[in-house]
């Protein structure tokens, strides 16, 4: 099963495919960030995050997509641009009729280390752990998104209930 | 010059489609709205938002669109789920090709009644007095979208300074 994590974001959004041969055999096929500058212009910025999310999307033809909850505990502003860029990211995948999930950052956390307040270290490194890296990925932006596909890996084979809407 | 305005929403996106065939002479070609439940999937709702207003953009090929600029007052989960549809949406109108046009609802006001604190009922008196209708448009939200699309007529037209990222 290959498995597209994606962590969304208005001036980076960070991706990572993961090919799950087994429940204990995953392999990184890539990873990697999505940059967008403050001073172009917001339809620019998401037709460029759609272009080159597409352009992974036909490179790996993932079979199911993860991205984490959008939480509202940030400032508005932030939410604002966040929301902005998961929507068009949300509709990019849907129009390639990959399946979406969505996951609690609690859940990421657990699936990944099995405490649920683990911190970015813990998460990055269980990542390089899952994925037997000699690094971590950077930026971190990737290093989630990858943490987002093995979450969605790890939920769906030991059958922790997904969270999908 | 066809003007497409637009209200997003998660639930409701109001859209109305104006020809100003001079400055003094605009006719309303059809407004509606397009509605998603919340016992559907974000990706579902995103989805139908989409294909709704393709829809619109094949029938009435709009050379511009206009929508308002996404403030940050709300509640942030209003401001999340507005955010991503509004994603969605600035994405289909870019994969058109059609340029988008924001504008400060203090600025739409202005545009419509010559006051920047207008009342909703005031906004509406205006867009039926502007587009020569009967009755005041319904709902709500395609009133707002009409709106939308008369400010970026007349703005353009007095060269009130357009807001566009």
């Amino acid at each position: 099963m290959i498995v597209l994590g994606i962590d969304p974001g208005i001036s980076l959004t960070g991706w990572g495919v993961i090919d799950a041969k087994s429940q204990n055999n995953l392999s990184v096929l890539n990873y990697g960030c999505i940059t967008t500058l403050p001073k172009d212009s917001l339809t620019d910025r998401l037709k460029y995050i759609n272009l080159e999310l597409q352009s992974v999307i036909d490179k790996y033809r993932p079979e199911a997509a993860a991205i984490e909850q959008l939480f509202f505990l940030k400032k508005s502003a932030s939410v604002a641009s966040v929301g902005q860029a998961r929507g068009a990211i949300v509709l990019t995948v849907a129009l390639n009729k990959i399946p979406l999930f969505e996951y609690n950052p609690r859940l990421v956390k657990i699936a990944l280390t099995g405490y649920g307040s683990a911190d970015k270290y813990q998460m990055q490194h269980m990542v390089k752990t899952f994925l037997r890296l000699k690094e971590i990925p950077k930026p971190d932006d990737a290093a989630d998104a990858l943490a987002m596909a093995i979450c969605h890996i790890n939920t769906a084979k030991s059958e922790v209930k997904m969270i999908r809407r």
